[in-house]
């Protein structure tokens, strides 16, 4: 995309410059970090046909892009600063990228954040975003803090629950099919999730670990349970549904709450004497948080149902499910 | 590429952890920035068949996908403090995998910087990576900088020049043929390109406006002058040319030097008085530094041969060429 690429910065990405020192249009961004602040930095790469179909709205691909980059941020409890975007075409399409960047800055907005680099290329239409945050030093929210005797908790919206994403994505691959406007409910979820940036920085000094729910609760949970060198027991009837969901076949709830991955929820954990605390922090974030569980010293992870009743052989299948 | 995702960045990618508060393997990287600096930060992304031929060496990509972007901080005088890498890939493939880290990591070594974070993904093969350095507030060098009566310098290796990745890529598409040993030369120049990092850092204070060539010399300097509000006058005959280049007839060494683009020497502006101080930057740093023209205030490019004359036809097919 020689021809035209810095045209088409200028025309959808270039904005005035608020609180980086520089922005878009030199070798670099220059970036103010305050002292007695860590940057927070994470990078993602979403391809087509992976991460989002073709057939995706260009806005919510620009929403998704940048929320699934904040959603890392919120899971170390930093305050987003601004993001860099590279991007591959495969061709230069102004529609395509006018409804990208609205979608992209729509949520930087609401995030207070901007775009403050970049590159532009030709090539299969790939996305790639790095995100920049700031944490007070040493009050990041690690994967590797967890300690045993901590409740296991997970974020999700009011009303709402986990594995939405993951029932979408069945619909779209013919398994089910559901009624239009359960439909729309649960593509939203995988279309539009909501990165949980005000939580992630009300949970920091009280959490001790935390992690966002990308790939998966059960696997997920895993880097947890390995960087803390913990095990935990998880009661998958206590996993918050939402009403789509929940009239779904019982499996089918459980393979999407486990193992569907695409949430971009916060799982944290945190002491049980700190309950009423988390349910404060969640109450004002707008979000809901439900306890699902127990960090133990026993490696491994155990699943129950809500009677204490080992789920090994749903366990075992979505382990399978997760790594295949 | 769920299957093995971690497995991949564990075994190739992840290192000891040294600057970084907090390297590979959480949700985000920390890194602290000292006060008094601000942080560069700049992203390029590199696509199989436009940045680089699919017979390259994995282990030469690796080494130029770092070092491209290490070439955006030396053109801020910023020092560079780490990376990270998100790579699409078309499957695992264990030794490109090995040769990549290996070219990847020679490099970083060298500059005493780290990976701390990144992403991988199934996908054509893309290779996005972010580069963070510090430079003290308010002295990076930008592209807006430049004055009238500056001299304009580029950079280039010792005993060698500018324009000779071109003339490899007119090689690799069979426009002329080089010996052996020329075509190696030429070949090395493209694939392994040095960035000018001491330079960069050296120039502060010293230089009034730099920009890193990756799009052609005088694409390169239309960024400056745009950013400046400035013109400049171009003397063709003092570029700095390999003896394989100059070995060329005279319209491919102007049209590699000119508008080849993929050197990454340092192109930059500064003061007359400061001419021995530039030298003396340069000797210090191990490169060379040609003063090819000066930034004047009429807008415009002026380019000219040795004796002055106006080269304004071959000025013409530059600038075409380089919007094509």
């Amino acid at each position: 995309m020689a021809l035209g690429e810095f045209d088409l910065i200028a025309k959808f990405f270039k904005r005035p410059v608020r609180r980086a020192a520089l922005g878009v249009g030199d070798d670099c961004a220059l970036l103010n970090v305050a002292p007695g602040m860590q940057l927070a930095v994470s990078s993602d790469m979403l391809v087509e046909g992976r991460h989002f179909l073709s057939t995706v709205a260009p806005a919510r691909l620009g929403h998704k892009a940048l929320a699934v980059n904040l959603s890392d941020l919120a899971a170390c409890g930093a305050r987003p600063l601004a993001f860099t975007l590279a991007l591959s075409l495969p061709r230069a399409d102004e529609a395509f990228l006018e409804g990208l960047a609205s979608g992209l800055f729509a949520l930087a907005e609401e995030h207070g954040i901007e775009l403050v680099g970049g590159d532009t290329t030709a090539g299969p239409l790939n996305l790639c975003i790095t995100v920049f945050g700031e944490v007070p030093a040493g009050q990041a929210l690690l994967r590797s803090g967890a300690r045993a005797g901590d409740d296991l908790w997970v974020s999700h919206p009011l009303g709402g629950g986990i594995g939405d994403a993951r029932l979408a994505l069945e619909v779209f691959r013919g398994r089910l099919t559901l009624d239009g406007r359960d439909f729309e409910n649960v593509r939203h979820a995988m279309e539009q999730p909501r990165p949980r940036v005000a939580l992630g920085q009300a949970l920091r000094g009280l959490a001790h670990s935390a992690i966002d729910v990308s790939d998966g609760l059960l696997g997920d949970l895993g880097h947890v349970l390995r960087g803390s060198q913990l095990g935990a027991r998880v009661d998958a009837d206590a996993l918050p549904r939402s009403a789509v969901l929940a009239a779904q076949p019982r499996a089918l709830q459980l393979e999407c709450g486990l193992a569907g991955g695409d949430d971009y929820e916060l799982l944290f954990s945190a002491p049980p004497a700190r309950r009423e605390a988390v349910r404060a922090a969640a109450h004002a974030a707008g979000v809901g948080v439900a306890r699902i569980g127990e960090l133990q010293a026993e490696p491994g992870l155990r699943l129950v149902d809500g009677y204490g009743v080992p789920l090994q052989a749903e366990f075992a299948s979505f382990d399978h499910f997760r790594s295949a």
